[in-house]
Protein backbone atom coordinates (compact mmCIF):
# COMPACT_ATOMS: atom_id res chain seq x y z
CA UNK A 1 0.00 0.00 0.00
CA UNK A 2 1.20 3.12 -1.34
CA UNK A 3 1.54 5.63 1.82
CA UNK A 4 0.41 9.36 0.80
CA UNK A 5 2.44 11.84 2.06
CA UNK A 6 2.50 15.73 1.70
CA UNK A 7 5.61 14.74 -0.24
CA UNK A 8 3.68 12.19 -3.10
CA UNK A 9 0.40 13.44 -3.32
CA UNK A 10 1.10 15.35 -6.38
CA UNK A 11 2.58 13.04 -8.05
CA UNK A 12 -0.13 10.45 -6.72
CA UNK A 13 -2.59 12.23 -7.85
CA UNK A 14 -1.33 12.99 -11.64
CA UNK A 15 -0.47 9.79 -12.09
CA UNK A 16 -4.20 8.79 -11.19
CA UNK A 17 -5.71 11.67 -13.66
CA UNK A 18 -2.79 10.21 -15.87
CA UNK A 19 -5.13 7.37 -16.95
CA UNK A 20 -7.57 9.65 -18.46
CA UNK A 21 -8.61 7.52 -21.72
CA UNK A 22 -8.32 9.99 -24.03
CA UNK A 23 -4.62 12.33 -24.57
CA UNK A 24 -6.07 16.04 -24.81
CA UNK A 25 -8.00 15.04 -21.02
CA UNK A 26 -4.86 13.21 -19.50
CA UNK A 27 -2.80 16.04 -20.24
CA UNK A 28 -5.39 18.80 -19.00
CA UNK A 29 -5.79 16.83 -16.03
CA UNK A 30 -2.83 15.95 -14.90
CA UNK A 31 -1.61 19.40 -15.44
CA UNK A 32 -4.45 21.14 -13.71
CA UNK A 33 -3.58 18.61 -10.44
CA UNK A 34 -0.10 19.55 -10.53
CA UNK A 35 -0.41 23.36 -10.94
CA UNK A 36 -3.24 23.63 -8.36
CA UNK A 37 -1.07 21.80 -6.09
CA UNK A 38 1.92 24.29 -6.62
CA UNK A 39 -0.77 26.91 -6.02
CA UNK A 40 -1.79 25.65 -2.33
CA UNK A 41 1.62 24.41 -1.99
CA UNK A 42 3.20 28.16 -2.48
CA UNK A 43 0.63 30.28 -0.34
CA UNK A 44 0.45 27.31 2.12
CA UNK A 45 -3.33 27.15 2.13
CA UNK A 46 -4.78 27.01 5.43
CA UNK A 47 -8.37 24.79 5.94
CA UNK A 48 -10.37 27.82 6.79
CA UNK A 49 -9.13 29.43 3.19
CA UNK A 50 -10.33 25.91 1.43
CA UNK A 51 -13.37 26.08 2.95
CA UNK A 52 -13.46 29.70 2.08
CA UNK A 53 -12.54 28.98 -1.58
CA UNK A 54 -15.21 26.07 -1.83
CA UNK A 55 -18.00 28.12 -0.08
CA UNK A 56 -16.85 30.88 -3.19
CA UNK A 57 -17.05 27.94 -6.32
CA UNK A 58 -20.93 26.95 -5.07
CA UNK A 59 -22.44 30.13 -4.53
CA UNK A 60 -20.81 31.09 -8.29
CA UNK A 61 -22.65 28.48 -9.53
CA UNK A 62 -25.83 28.39 -7.53
CA UNK A 63 -25.98 32.05 -8.25
CA UNK A 64 -25.71 31.69 -12.27
CA UNK A 65 -28.71 30.60 -14.56
CA UNK A 66 -29.74 31.55 -17.99
CA UNK A 67 -29.42 34.85 -17.51
CA UNK A 68 -26.21 34.96 -15.56
CA UNK A 69 -22.67 33.29 -15.94
CA UNK A 70 -20.48 34.36 -12.52
CA UNK A 71 -17.86 31.44 -13.35
CA UNK A 72 -17.52 33.88 -17.30
CA UNK A 73 -17.37 36.77 -15.56
CA UNK A 74 -14.59 35.23 -12.68
CA UNK A 75 -12.91 34.10 -15.79
CA UNK A 76 -12.81 37.66 -17.06
CA UNK A 77 -11.70 39.76 -13.77
CA UNK A 78 -8.83 37.00 -13.45
CA UNK A 79 -7.64 38.14 -16.91
CA UNK A 80 -8.01 34.30 -17.65
CA UNK A 81 -10.43 34.72 -20.59
CA UNK A 82 -8.63 37.55 -22.35
CA UNK A 83 -5.45 34.84 -22.28
CA UNK A 84 -7.39 32.37 -23.88
CA UNK A 85 -8.55 34.76 -26.79
CA UNK A 86 -5.23 36.07 -27.01
CA UNK A 87 -3.84 32.34 -27.52
CA UNK A 88 -6.58 30.75 -30.10
CA UNK A 89 -6.84 34.49 -32.46
CA UNK A 90 -3.30 35.66 -32.86
CA UNK A 91 -4.08 37.10 -36.09
CA UNK A 92 -1.70 39.11 -38.57
CA UNK A 93 -0.92 42.64 -37.36
CA UNK A 94 -3.15 44.08 -39.66
CA UNK A 95 -6.47 42.04 -39.22
CA UNK A 96 -8.55 43.44 -36.82
CA UNK A 97 -7.68 41.96 -33.17
CA UNK A 98 -10.01 40.06 -31.02
CA UNK A 99 -11.46 40.47 -27.51
CA UNK A 100 -13.81 38.89 -24.95
CA UNK A 101 -17.28 37.27 -25.83
CA UNK A 102 -18.49 38.76 -22.57
CA UNK A 103 -21.59 36.92 -21.17
CA UNK A 104 -24.46 38.82 -22.31
CA UNK A 105 -24.56 37.23 -26.24
CA UNK A 106 -27.75 35.67 -27.13
CA UNK A 107 -28.02 33.64 -30.16
CA UNK A 108 -31.02 33.13 -33.08
CA UNK A 109 -31.00 37.63 -33.12
CA UNK A 110 -33.11 39.49 -35.72
CA UNK A 111 -31.74 40.58 -38.91
CA UNK A 112 -31.97 43.75 -39.84
CA UNK A 113 -31.08 45.77 -43.45
CA UNK A 114 -28.63 48.59 -43.68
CA UNK A 115 -29.05 51.05 -41.68
CA UNK A 116 -31.63 48.90 -39.50
CA UNK A 117 -32.73 50.29 -36.04
CA UNK A 118 -31.88 47.85 -33.00
CA UNK A 119 -32.59 49.89 -30.53
CA UNK A 120 -36.00 50.22 -31.30
CA UNK A 121 -37.59 52.13 -28.38
CA UNK A 122 -34.72 52.34 -26.26
CA UNK A 123 -33.84 55.28 -24.92
CA UNK A 124 -30.43 56.91 -25.84
CA UNK A 125 -28.44 59.23 -28.41
CA UNK A 126 -28.77 57.77 -31.85
CA UNK A 127 -25.46 56.22 -33.41
CA UNK A 128 -24.92 54.60 -36.44
CA UNK A 129 -21.59 52.92 -36.94
CA UNK A 130 -20.88 51.83 -40.56
CA UNK A 131 -17.91 50.80 -42.34
CA UNK A 132 -16.82 47.80 -44.76
CA UNK A 133 -15.75 44.09 -43.76
CA UNK A 134 -12.63 43.67 -45.74
CA UNK A 135 -10.35 40.75 -45.83
CA UNK A 136 -6.59 41.12 -44.76
CA UNK A 137 -5.83 42.33 -48.47
CA UNK A 138 -8.39 44.77 -49.07
CA UNK A 139 -10.87 43.06 -51.25
CA UNK A 140 -13.95 43.74 -49.09
CA UNK A 141 -16.20 41.38 -47.91
CA UNK A 142 -19.86 40.55 -49.33
CA UNK A 143 -22.28 38.56 -47.70
CA UNK A 144 -20.50 38.87 -44.15
CA UNK A 145 -22.84 38.51 -40.64
CA UNK A 146 -22.49 40.57 -38.10
CA UNK A 147 -24.23 40.05 -34.96
CA UNK A 148 -24.34 42.69 -32.91
CA UNK A 149 -25.32 43.69 -29.06
CA UNK A 150 -24.88 45.88 -25.96
CA UNK A 151 -25.71 47.41 -23.35
CA UNK A 152 -28.71 49.88 -22.96
CA UNK A 153 -27.79 53.37 -20.68
CA UNK A 154 -28.38 51.48 -17.01
CA UNK A 155 -26.13 48.96 -18.24
CA UNK A 156 -27.82 46.41 -18.90
CA UNK A 157 -27.95 43.89 -21.36
CA UNK A 158 -31.12 41.94 -22.27
CA UNK A 159 -30.25 38.75 -20.98
CA UNK A 160 -29.84 40.62 -17.82
CA UNK A 161 -33.53 42.18 -17.54
CA UNK A 162 -36.58 39.74 -16.30
CA UNK A 163 -39.13 40.25 -18.93
CA UNK A 164 -38.70 41.03 -23.20
CA UNK A 165 -41.68 40.43 -25.49
CA UNK A 166 -38.30 40.47 -28.51
CA UNK A 167 -34.91 41.24 -29.43
CA UNK A 168 -33.28 44.14 -27.32
CA UNK A 169 -29.99 45.89 -28.37
CA UNK A 170 -29.48 43.34 -30.41
CA UNK A 171 -29.38 42.33 -34.45
CA UNK A 172 -27.84 40.73 -37.42
CA UNK A 173 -26.31 42.42 -40.03
CA UNK A 174 -25.02 41.14 -43.32
CA UNK A 175 -22.53 43.10 -45.56
CA UNK A 176 -23.62 44.09 -49.24
CA UNK A 177 -21.86 43.59 -52.35
CA UNK A 178 -19.46 46.00 -51.71
CA UNK A 179 -18.84 45.04 -48.31
CA UNK A 180 -20.36 47.67 -46.45
CA UNK A 181 -22.70 47.40 -43.37
CA UNK A 182 -24.84 49.95 -41.47
CA UNK A 183 -25.83 49.65 -37.85
CA UNK A 184 -28.22 51.94 -36.46
CA UNK A 185 -28.23 52.10 -32.49
CA UNK A 186 -27.74 54.37 -29.39
CA UNK A 187 -24.47 55.60 -28.01
CA UNK A 188 -23.47 52.73 -25.49
CA UNK A 189 -22.37 54.03 -21.84
CA UNK A 190 -19.65 52.47 -19.71
CA UNK A 191 -20.96 50.20 -16.85
CA UNK A 192 -20.38 47.88 -14.02
CA UNK A 193 -19.72 44.42 -13.93
CA UNK A 194 -22.53 42.42 -11.59
CA UNK A 195 -21.66 43.56 -8.09
CA UNK A 196 -24.13 41.86 -5.84
CA UNK A 197 -22.39 38.11 -6.10
CA UNK A 198 -19.38 36.29 -5.57
CA UNK A 199 -17.38 38.48 -8.25
CA UNK A 200 -18.13 41.36 -6.59
CA UNK A 201 -17.69 40.60 -3.34
CA UNK A 202 -13.80 39.79 -3.87
CA UNK A 203 -13.52 43.06 -6.11
CA UNK A 204 -15.06 44.76 -3.09
CA UNK A 205 -11.73 43.45 -1.07
CA UNK A 206 -9.36 45.53 -4.03
CA UNK A 207 -8.98 48.88 -5.56
CA UNK A 208 -9.98 47.38 -8.78
CA UNK A 209 -12.28 49.40 -10.82
CA UNK A 210 -15.63 47.15 -11.62
CA UNK A 211 -16.46 49.32 -14.81
CA UNK A 212 -16.15 48.60 -18.41
CA UNK A 213 -16.14 51.59 -20.97
CA UNK A 214 -18.38 52.23 -23.44
CA UNK A 215 -18.59 49.85 -26.15
CA UNK A 216 -20.33 48.07 -28.81
CA UNK A 217 -20.42 44.00 -29.23
CA UNK A 218 -19.54 41.94 -32.52
CA UNK A 219 -19.19 38.52 -33.48
CA UNK A 220 -18.05 38.80 -37.83
CA UNK A 221 -18.55 35.67 -39.68
CA UNK A 222 -17.50 35.39 -43.23
CA UNK A 223 -16.66 32.47 -45.93
CA UNK A 224 -13.37 32.00 -45.63
CA UNK A 225 -12.27 33.90 -42.64
CA UNK A 226 -11.80 33.08 -38.99
CA UNK A 227 -14.61 34.08 -36.98
CA UNK A 228 -14.18 37.32 -35.37
CA UNK A 229 -15.67 38.24 -31.90
CA UNK A 230 -14.70 41.81 -31.21
CA UNK A 231 -15.70 44.92 -29.53
CA UNK A 232 -15.76 48.84 -30.64
CA UNK A 233 -14.55 51.16 -27.60
CA UNK A 234 -15.39 54.64 -27.70
CA UNK A 235 -12.60 56.78 -27.81
CA UNK A 236 -12.10 59.46 -24.82
CA UNK A 237 -14.71 56.91 -23.00
CA UNK A 238 -13.97 56.57 -19.05
CA UNK A 239 -12.34 53.35 -18.09
CA UNK A 240 -10.61 52.42 -21.13
CA UNK A 241 -7.87 51.85 -19.34
CA UNK A 242 -8.96 50.31 -16.56
CA UNK A 243 -11.58 47.77 -18.45
CA UNK A 244 -12.24 45.06 -15.60
CA UNK A 245 -12.40 42.43 -17.93
CA UNK A 246 -8.88 43.56 -19.69
CA UNK A 247 -10.84 43.62 -22.65
CA UNK A 248 -9.15 46.99 -24.33
CA UNK A 249 -7.18 47.17 -27.62
CA UNK A 250 -5.83 49.93 -28.75
CA UNK A 251 -6.86 49.34 -32.28
CA UNK A 252 -10.60 48.58 -31.19
CA UNK A 253 -11.16 52.41 -29.96
CA UNK A 254 -12.95 54.30 -32.42
CA UNK A 255 -14.28 58.41 -32.57
CA UNK A 256 -17.86 58.85 -31.85
CA UNK A 257 -18.18 62.04 -33.64
CA UNK A 258 -21.70 64.11 -32.98
CA UNK A 259 -23.44 65.07 -35.63
CA UNK A 260 -26.08 68.22 -35.55
CA UNK A 261 -29.57 67.00 -36.90
CA UNK A 262 -29.08 66.16 -40.68
CA UNK A 263 -28.73 63.18 -43.46
CA UNK A 264 -27.05 59.97 -41.83
CA UNK A 265 -25.12 57.26 -43.49
CA UNK A 266 -28.08 55.19 -43.79
CA UNK A 267 -29.40 57.29 -46.43
CA UNK A 268 -31.78 58.66 -44.16
CA UNK A 269 -32.17 62.03 -41.87
CA UNK A 270 -31.87 62.71 -38.22
CA UNK A 271 -34.34 65.06 -36.51
CA UNK A 272 -32.28 65.21 -33.90
CA UNK A 273 -28.58 65.07 -33.26
CA UNK A 274 -26.65 62.17 -33.72
CA UNK A 275 -23.67 60.18 -33.44
CA UNK A 276 -21.23 58.14 -35.82
CA UNK A 277 -18.64 55.93 -35.85
CA UNK A 278 -16.55 54.35 -38.87
CA UNK A 279 -14.87 51.12 -38.50
CA UNK A 280 -13.85 48.43 -41.19
CA UNK A 281 -13.55 45.43 -40.01
CA UNK A 282 -10.54 43.12 -41.68
CA UNK A 283 -10.97 39.74 -40.93
CA UNK A 284 -8.41 36.60 -41.02
CA UNK A 285 -8.48 34.39 -44.04
CA UNK A 286 -8.81 30.86 -42.73
CA UNK A 287 -5.57 28.78 -42.93
CA UNK B 1 -3.21 53.37 -22.01
CA UNK B 2 -1.40 49.65 -21.93
CA UNK B 3 -2.31 47.75 -24.71
CA UNK B 4 -3.43 44.20 -23.36
CA UNK B 5 -1.03 41.09 -25.38
CA UNK B 6 -0.45 37.87 -24.86
CA UNK B 7 2.53 38.87 -22.88
CA UNK B 8 1.69 41.10 -20.55
CA UNK B 9 -1.93 40.09 -19.07
CA UNK B 10 -0.65 37.71 -16.51
CA UNK B 11 1.75 40.45 -15.16
CA UNK B 12 -1.81 43.49 -15.49
CA UNK B 13 -4.10 41.10 -13.65
CA UNK B 14 -1.66 39.83 -11.23
CA UNK B 15 -0.70 43.55 -10.68
CA UNK B 16 -4.46 44.47 -10.35
CA UNK B 17 -5.66 41.55 -7.80
CA UNK B 18 -2.63 43.09 -6.06
CA UNK B 19 -4.11 46.03 -5.04
CA UNK B 20 -6.50 43.86 -2.56
CA UNK B 21 -6.83 45.51 0.66
CA UNK B 22 -5.94 42.54 2.92
CA UNK B 23 -2.41 41.49 2.97
CA UNK B 24 -3.46 37.72 2.63
CA UNK B 25 -5.63 38.00 -0.03
CA UNK B 26 -3.14 40.18 -2.48
CA UNK B 27 -0.94 36.79 -1.76
CA UNK B 28 -3.62 34.26 -2.41
CA UNK B 29 -5.03 36.23 -5.59
CA UNK B 30 -1.86 36.96 -7.38
CA UNK B 31 -0.73 33.60 -6.58
CA UNK B 32 -4.21 32.62 -8.41
CA UNK B 33 -3.98 34.35 -11.13
CA UNK B 34 -0.35 33.58 -11.96
CA UNK B 35 -0.91 29.73 -11.52
CA UNK B 36 -3.88 29.81 -13.47
CA UNK B 37 -2.71 31.68 -16.10
CA UNK B 38 0.61 29.36 -16.52
CA UNK B 39 -2.16 26.11 -16.75
CA UNK B 40 -3.61 27.51 -19.49
CA UNK B 41 -0.56 29.07 -21.51
CA UNK B 42 0.83 25.65 -20.38
CA UNK B 43 -1.50 23.42 -22.24
CA UNK B 44 -2.63 26.35 -24.73
CA UNK B 45 -6.30 25.86 -23.58
CA UNK B 46 -8.85 26.00 -26.19
CA UNK B 47 -11.76 28.46 -26.73
CA UNK B 48 -14.34 25.10 -26.64
CA UNK B 49 -12.15 23.45 -23.94
CA UNK B 50 -12.26 26.78 -21.51
CA UNK B 51 -16.40 26.90 -22.03
CA UNK B 52 -16.40 23.22 -21.28
CA UNK B 53 -14.81 23.77 -17.89
CA UNK B 54 -17.16 27.48 -17.03
CA UNK B 55 -20.15 24.99 -17.68
CA UNK B 56 -18.26 22.17 -15.43
CA UNK B 57 -17.76 24.60 -12.93
CA UNK B 58 -21.62 25.67 -13.02
CA UNK B 59 -23.02 22.43 -12.97
CA UNK B 60 -20.72 21.62 -9.83
CA UNK B 61 -22.09 24.40 -8.06
CA UNK B 62 -25.94 23.83 -9.15
CA UNK B 63 -25.82 20.10 -7.94
CA UNK B 64 -24.63 20.94 -4.46
CA UNK B 65 -26.68 21.71 -1.93
CA UNK B 66 -27.37 20.71 2.02
CA UNK B 67 -27.13 17.19 1.26
CA UNK B 68 -24.29 17.43 -1.46
CA UNK B 69 -21.16 19.52 -1.84
CA UNK B 70 -19.99 18.45 -4.86
CA UNK B 71 -16.35 20.83 -5.13
CA UNK B 72 -15.22 19.02 -1.93
CA UNK B 73 -15.32 16.20 -3.87
CA UNK B 74 -13.72 17.71 -6.65
CA UNK B 75 -11.22 18.71 -4.22
CA UNK B 76 -10.72 15.37 -2.45
CA UNK B 77 -10.64 13.48 -6.04
CA UNK B 78 -7.76 15.80 -7.28
CA UNK B 79 -5.66 15.08 -4.07
CA UNK B 80 -5.86 19.02 -3.03
CA UNK B 81 -7.96 17.96 0.36
CA UNK B 82 -5.58 15.66 1.18
CA UNK B 83 -2.64 18.08 0.31
CA UNK B 84 -4.65 20.89 2.87
CA UNK B 85 -4.87 18.47 5.53
CA UNK B 86 -1.10 17.79 5.44
CA UNK B 87 0.02 20.78 4.98
CA UNK B 88 -2.04 21.66 7.83
CA UNK B 89 -1.48 18.64 10.26
CA UNK B 90 2.14 18.05 10.33
CA UNK B 91 1.74 16.34 13.88
CA UNK B 92 4.41 14.27 15.09
CA UNK B 93 5.37 10.85 13.90
CA UNK B 94 3.67 8.88 16.95
CA UNK B 95 0.85 11.04 17.01
CA UNK B 96 -2.11 9.90 15.45
CA UNK B 97 -2.23 11.06 12.03
CA UNK B 98 -5.21 13.90 10.10
CA UNK B 99 -6.93 12.69 7.20
CA UNK B 100 -9.87 14.25 4.88
CA UNK B 101 -13.11 15.47 6.30
CA UNK B 102 -15.22 14.70 3.47
CA UNK B 103 -18.09 15.97 2.62
CA UNK B 104 -20.74 13.82 5.40
CA UNK B 105 -19.78 15.27 8.88
CA UNK B 106 -22.97 16.92 10.41
CA UNK B 107 -22.71 19.02 13.49
CA UNK B 108 -25.13 18.43 16.49
CA UNK B 109 -24.92 14.47 16.78
CA UNK B 110 -26.11 13.04 20.15
CA UNK B 111 -23.66 12.52 23.00
CA UNK B 112 -24.04 8.81 23.62
CA UNK B 113 -22.77 6.81 26.59
CA UNK B 114 -19.69 4.27 26.77
CA UNK B 115 -20.51 1.30 24.52
CA UNK B 116 -23.92 3.15 23.34
CA UNK B 117 -25.30 2.19 20.09
CA UNK B 118 -24.88 4.65 17.35
CA UNK B 119 -26.40 1.90 14.55
CA UNK B 120 -29.21 1.92 16.28
CA UNK B 121 -31.83 -0.19 13.93
CA UNK B 122 -29.48 -0.06 10.96
CA UNK B 123 -28.90 -3.07 9.24
CA UNK B 124 -25.27 -4.81 10.00
CA UNK B 125 -22.60 -6.89 12.00
CA UNK B 126 -22.32 -5.17 15.30
CA UNK B 127 -19.07 -3.65 15.54
CA UNK B 128 -17.12 -2.20 18.89
CA UNK B 129 -14.38 0.35 18.41
CA UNK B 130 -12.97 0.77 21.49
CA UNK B 131 -9.48 1.87 23.31
CA UNK B 132 -7.96 4.89 24.77
CA UNK B 133 -7.33 8.64 24.09
CA UNK B 134 -3.98 9.40 24.81
CA UNK B 135 -1.28 12.55 24.92
CA UNK B 136 1.59 12.14 22.95
CA UNK B 137 3.62 11.43 26.21
CA UNK B 138 1.43 8.54 26.49
CA UNK B 139 -1.00 9.61 29.22
CA UNK B 140 -4.80 9.22 29.21
CA UNK B 141 -7.21 12.02 27.81
CA UNK B 142 -9.82 12.10 30.16
CA UNK B 143 -13.27 14.27 28.87
CA UNK B 144 -12.18 14.01 24.88
CA UNK B 145 -14.92 14.51 23.11
CA UNK B 146 -15.20 11.61 20.28
CA UNK B 147 -17.80 12.89 17.29
CA UNK B 148 -18.31 9.40 15.18
CA UNK B 149 -19.57 9.37 12.00
CA UNK B 150 -20.09 6.49 9.16
CA UNK B 151 -22.26 5.20 5.94
CA UNK B 152 -24.98 2.24 5.93
CA UNK B 153 -24.15 -1.24 4.05
CA UNK B 154 -25.46 0.92 0.90
CA UNK B 155 -22.33 3.01 1.55
CA UNK B 156 -25.05 6.39 2.56
CA UNK B 157 -24.28 8.59 4.99
CA UNK B 158 -27.48 10.63 7.20
CA UNK B 159 -26.53 13.74 4.99
CA UNK B 160 -27.41 11.81 1.77
CA UNK B 161 -30.31 10.38 2.36
CA UNK B 162 -33.83 12.05 1.72
CA UNK B 163 -35.58 12.32 5.02
CA UNK B 164 -34.15 11.07 8.79
CA UNK B 165 -35.71 12.03 12.14
CA UNK B 166 -32.68 11.31 14.26
CA UNK B 167 -29.13 10.59 13.79
CA UNK B 168 -28.10 8.02 12.27
CA UNK B 169 -25.25 6.17 12.15
CA UNK B 170 -23.94 9.94 13.84
CA UNK B 171 -22.83 10.40 18.06
CA UNK B 172 -20.73 11.85 20.26
CA UNK B 173 -18.52 10.05 22.89
CA UNK B 174 -16.79 11.35 25.70
CA UNK B 175 -13.64 9.69 27.20
CA UNK B 176 -13.98 8.20 30.99
CA UNK B 177 -11.28 9.37 33.65
CA UNK B 178 -8.89 6.97 32.28
CA UNK B 179 -9.27 8.14 29.17
CA UNK B 180 -11.46 5.03 27.47
CA UNK B 181 -14.62 4.85 25.09
CA UNK B 182 -16.41 2.59 23.28
CA UNK B 183 -18.25 3.08 20.02
CA UNK B 184 -20.80 0.32 19.36
CA UNK B 185 -21.84 0.49 15.74
CA UNK B 186 -21.74 -1.89 12.54
CA UNK B 187 -19.13 -2.76 10.53
CA UNK B 188 -18.53 -0.30 7.70
CA UNK B 189 -18.68 -0.99 4.31
CA UNK B 190 -16.35 0.31 1.17
CA UNK B 191 -18.59 2.79 -0.70
CA UNK B 192 -18.41 4.90 -4.26
CA UNK B 193 -18.57 8.32 -4.00
CA UNK B 194 -21.38 9.81 -6.27
CA UNK B 195 -21.03 9.16 -10.04
CA UNK B 196 -23.85 10.91 -10.89
CA UNK B 197 -22.56 14.42 -11.00
CA UNK B 198 -19.72 16.54 -12.85
CA UNK B 199 -16.81 14.86 -10.63
CA UNK B 200 -18.37 11.35 -11.32
CA UNK B 201 -18.37 12.47 -15.49
CA UNK B 202 -14.65 13.11 -15.02
CA UNK B 203 -13.77 10.00 -13.26
CA UNK B 204 -15.69 8.14 -15.50
CA UNK B 205 -13.52 9.37 -18.04
CA UNK B 206 -10.58 7.32 -16.38
CA UNK B 207 -9.46 4.04 -15.12
CA UNK B 208 -9.95 5.68 -11.80
CA UNK B 209 -11.77 3.40 -9.19
CA UNK B 210 -14.39 5.39 -7.40
CA UNK B 211 -14.37 3.50 -4.15
CA UNK B 212 -13.17 4.39 -0.59
CA UNK B 213 -12.69 1.43 1.35
CA UNK B 214 -14.57 0.80 4.33
CA UNK B 215 -13.97 3.11 7.05
CA UNK B 216 -14.85 4.98 10.46
CA UNK B 217 -14.70 8.95 10.62
CA UNK B 218 -13.59 9.99 13.92
CA UNK B 219 -13.26 13.94 15.09
CA UNK B 220 -11.62 14.12 18.05
CA UNK B 221 -11.33 16.83 20.51
CA UNK B 222 -9.58 17.60 23.68
CA UNK B 223 -8.90 20.59 25.70
CA UNK B 224 -4.82 21.44 25.03
CA UNK B 225 -4.46 19.51 22.16
CA UNK B 226 -4.89 20.22 18.32
CA UNK B 227 -8.41 19.04 16.89
CA UNK B 228 -8.03 15.23 15.58
CA UNK B 229 -10.16 14.47 11.96
CA UNK B 230 -9.54 11.03 10.95
CA UNK B 231 -10.63 7.64 9.90
CA UNK B 232 -10.28 4.24 10.61
CA UNK B 233 -9.93 2.18 7.99
CA UNK B 234 -10.54 -1.88 8.45
CA UNK B 235 -7.42 -3.90 7.74
CA UNK B 236 -7.78 -6.03 4.15
CA UNK B 237 -10.49 -3.53 3.11
CA UNK B 238 -10.50 -3.18 -0.70
CA UNK B 239 -9.77 -0.48 -2.49
CA UNK B 240 -7.06 0.31 0.79
CA UNK B 241 -4.49 0.90 -1.58
CA UNK B 242 -7.15 3.11 -4.42
CA UNK B 243 -8.88 5.32 -1.92
CA UNK B 244 -10.62 7.62 -4.55
CA UNK B 245 -10.01 10.87 -2.22
CA UNK B 246 -6.04 9.59 -1.25
CA UNK B 247 -7.37 9.13 2.15
CA UNK B 248 -5.73 6.50 3.59
CA UNK B 249 -2.83 6.06 5.91
CA UNK B 250 -0.52 3.29 6.86
CA UNK B 251 -1.08 4.41 10.56
CA UNK B 252 -4.96 4.64 10.51
CA UNK B 253 -5.22 0.88 9.14
CA UNK B 254 -6.79 -1.46 11.97
CA UNK B 255 -7.87 -5.23 12.48
CA UNK B 256 -11.26 -5.60 12.66
CA UNK B 257 -11.91 -8.92 14.50
CA UNK B 258 -14.80 -11.24 14.08
CA UNK B 259 -15.70 -12.66 17.73
CA UNK B 260 -18.18 -15.36 17.99
CA UNK B 261 -21.14 -14.19 20.50
CA UNK B 262 -20.04 -13.11 23.98
CA UNK B 263 -19.19 -10.81 26.21
CA UNK B 264 -18.54 -7.59 24.38
CA UNK B 265 -16.32 -4.26 25.73
CA UNK B 266 -18.50 -2.25 27.00
CA UNK B 267 -19.07 -4.91 29.78
CA UNK B 268 -22.47 -6.69 27.70
CA UNK B 269 -23.05 -9.45 26.21
CA UNK B 270 -23.99 -10.13 22.20
CA UNK B 271 -26.09 -13.07 21.47
CA UNK B 272 -24.48 -12.57 17.51
CA UNK B 273 -21.49 -13.00 16.10
CA UNK B 274 -19.95 -9.43 16.47
CA UNK B 275 -16.74 -7.45 15.43
CA UNK B 276 -14.04 -5.48 17.44
CA UNK B 277 -11.82 -2.33 16.60
CA UNK B 278 -9.47 -1.40 19.27
CA UNK B 279 -7.53 1.85 18.56
CA UNK B 280 -6.08 4.46 20.89
CA UNK B 281 -6.09 7.72 19.50
CA UNK B 282 -2.89 9.83 20.15
CA UNK B 283 -3.21 13.49 20.07
CA UNK B 284 -0.59 16.20 19.42
CA UNK B 285 -0.57 18.70 22.28
CA UNK B 286 -1.26 22.48 20.89
CA UNK B 287 2.17 24.80 20.57
FE1 LIG C 1 -20.28 44.38 -22.91
FE1 LIG D 1 -16.52 8.30 4.54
Amino acid sequence: MELVTEDNITELAARRWGTAHDPRTKELMTALVRHLHDFAREVRLTEPEWMAAIQWLTRTGQISDEKREEFILASDVLGLSMLVVQMNHAFEKDATPATVLGPFHIDGSPELDFGGDMSDGVEGAPLYVSGTVRSLDGSPVAGALLDVWQADADGSYESQLPEVDEARLRAKYITRADGTYCVRTIAPKGYSVPMDGPVGDLISRTDISHYRPAHVHFLVNAAGHEPLITHLFQEGAQYLDSDVVFGTKQELVVTFEPHEPGPTPDGGESAVPWVEARYDFVLQPVG
